[in-house]
């Protein structure tokens, strides 16, 4: 397989309401009223850890035959250190994203303990989310 | 304002398809048929480009008005290039995650471009998931 473009739109609605597109899907990204917004949506920093959530379970789920683990159930959990007065300029010492990112992984398999932190350690390797995170892409910016 | 935990929950659905709870608020994602899913929802990969676009849209939204910037209308379109062979394991030298992501800005604004590009780059330095998409935060993970 070549390399794939993926791709999404956002434009505007009401406030900080913003409506993402992805191919035939819509989904709403807001603040809650205590930053600002309409509260419609789980806001973009939510989004990210649902997203690298996500993307961890779809490699457990994928990838668990081949390694052997009899996955019966599991629940990720993510939470993500941010101070606001980054990105608000209140303090210039503050780091703008996410500082820490904690992701606690509830795993109920047929396997012993080492058997399933090897199969973590593979997740953690194989997630394009958590490459994204963690080894910079190049990004660019077109205005038009 | 001291620093904030942000959080999500992850559980899996039918096949590929998870579910992400965010306070009150719930969002699928899937993979398309294609690589494996239901497509009932966009993918973690094209949720992070949303994630990243309303992102800026909304630091644009935000302080436009304490820059002078009279938006009138915008869209933001992101593009990642990613190689499904890489996370496949069928290709070792392809990277994981997203190697390139482009955004496009689409402004109607009474300004300037001298003026729209400064604030660009203002918004750029200012949101908080590009911060985290180029700024790695620290990422631990914790087995239960």
């Amino acid at each position: 397989m070549a390399k794939e473009v993926f791709k999404a739109v956002v434009e505007p609605r009401e406030g900080l309401t913003m409506a993402c597109k992805v191919r035939e899907f819509e989904m709403l990204l807001d603040e809650p009223v205590e930053l600002g917004g309409n509260n419609k949506a789980m806001n973009p920093v939510e989004a990210l850890l649902s997203s690298l959530g996500a993307c961890k379970a779809i490699v457990m789920r994928c990838f668990a035959p081949a390694h052997n683990i009899n996955l019966v159930d599991f629940k990720i959990e993510l939470e993500g250190d941010l101070d606001p007065d980054g990105f608000l300029g209140k303090n210039p010492e503050a780091k703008i994203g996410f500082s820490e990112v904690r992701t606690h992984i509830t795993i109920d398999a047929e396997n012993t303990q080492e058997e399933i932190e090897a199969f973590i350690e593979f997740v953690e390797k194989t997630c394009p989310v958590q490459d994204t995170l963690v080894n910079a892409a190049n990004y660019k910016i077109i205005i038009n």
